[in-house]
């Protein structure tokens, strides 16, 4: 009657109600929206209460950066729709979608916004929730692990540490209108050792080119992170000149980080230990200098 | 025989281990050290791959900022260690808690290095991730949420925006010394719209008059937000120039953060709605010039 993959999810299912009782977590109630973050990409990275929020949700609306292994929690007759922007189809505008949110709250459903990452972290979840507020439908927002955080840790880069930084900008490679936003890029420059940029593929020789002029050493570590936390992984380890260059070569999603926390990789690149047996260098500053530390 | 916690514990842990067969997580395995980061303080923040390693965890090594309401998943047997830096009681030293955790693994124990927020985000996770390497113990980072985000979300703040700002700054108020680190401010000031502060509360005067000093807006909206994410947070809306008038006033563990963002707790405050009723104002940036958008 029943097929295996569904007879597991539903057990799965019933695991996920138990924890969220176990911990008290919130009811997700009909009529009202959660707009929730689906983490980096390793299903791991997803929070219990994100997890119980695709559990008890009636429609789901998810964008091109959540992981869709996700969605076998769902509830079996849950309405699943993909409101992302690529796959070649025509996309969603950002005013279909949170019309979407509003008229299905309206109708009493139980309606999970899940995003990629956090939904505060250049996810335009903001916009989403003030469009909820205007139409007086009652929200609430489920963080998640953002990728320039978590993605970086799958890489062995951690985005700060004592010895080379106590500062670090986050930075959106995609403005409103596509183009590299106008940053005041001598300060972004020199305010933090470590730069992380989100959705920066496309300009990255140009927001390179901008860090170089405004004093950055153009041979400065960077790395290239492409599917972050997923299987598919892969971490491209240059130098702030290069940059541009490597990232025509890399595929999106993508996130750049520039600064000497590039370098702590040899010594903590523990999943390039875990599959391929790469050895740890536990000194990685100890030879060089740290030009950038403040 | 059990008495009833142990055994409603007993059934969250199947409950986990269920999820973790689901989703294929991988083995805590013996002789191994996870650091993990719990989140900002609710538990349903908590990522699954960081329950599943408290579940798993023979010992676990926690700080003063994760919540202990999580501990309860661990084994009945598993050694839980309060490696925390508060209480009164003697410190344990960055050097103890290194050292611990690879005698630990070194005797085969499954251990967990359990942090609030996330590991690498002004949390010592790197040191600690170094000296396992330098020891050869093989070690996995879990990422968590970190609190100058999920902590702000719970206040309704917003760390992007698209028409507040492209960039935001996290430091750490407390650098090695135990002092306001010594950073560019006039860069800090100028390069991101939104910055966001990490134990700041006892430097929040001179953090205010340096940002000030630099060219920020005395009177530019600033937030306090103290236990973010805990049953018991508490958020104090405030101005650059009242900022450590207000710092006095607050409880730590407290995320600053300073920049229009703050404005749009207005129109997100979605736990003041479930808590006290408040109406939201869908339009909080309508009658204010933005100032520092870049």
């Amino acid at each position: 009657m029943f097929d295996m993959p569904t007879i597991l999810n539903s057990a799965a299912r019933a695991a996920s109600a138990k924890l969220a009782a176990s911990l008290g977590l919130p009811a997700f109630e009909p009529g009202w929206v959660w707009l929730a973050g689906a983490g980096p990409g390793d299903p791991g990275l997803i929070t219990l209460l994100g997890l119980h929020a695709i559990a008890e949700a009636d429609v789901i609306l998810f964008d091109a950066l959540a992981n869709e292994a996700l969605l076998k929690f769902a509830r079996p007759r849950a309405e699943l729709v993909y409101a992302g922007k690529r796959r070649g189809k025509p996309s969603w505008k950002q005013a279909d979608i949170s019309h979407a949110l509003v008229s299905l709250a309206r109708k009493g459903k139980r309606v999970l916004r899940l995003k990629g990452g956090d939904p505060f972290v250049f996810g335009r979840g903001a916009e989403e929730a003030l469009e909820l507020a205007r139409a007086g439908i009652p929200f609430r927002i489920v963080p998640g692990v953002t990728a320039g955080i978590g993605g970086l840790a799958y890489a062995g880069i951690p985005v700060t540490h004592r010895d080379t930084n106590h500062a670090v900008t986050f930075i959106t490679g995609h403005g409103i209108d596509g183009k590299l936003p106008a940053l005041d890029w001598s300060a972004i420059s020199r305010g933090s050792p470590t730069i992380v940029v989100y959705m920066a593929l496309a300009h990255a020789d140009e927001l390179a080119a901008k860090l170089i002029e405004a004093g950055r050493d153009a041979h400065e570590p960077a790395a290239i992170v492409s599917d972050a936390t997923h299987d598919e992984q892969t971490v491209r380890v240059t130098t702030l000149e290069h940059l541009g260059r490597d990232a025509k070569e890399s595929t999106a999603p993508a996130i750049l980080v520039i600064g000497e926390n590039v370098r702590l990789r040899e010594g903590l690149d523990w999943l390039g230990v875990l599959q391929s047996g790469r050895t740890l260098n536990p000194d990685p500053l100890g030879r060089i200098d740290i030009k950038h530390a403040g």
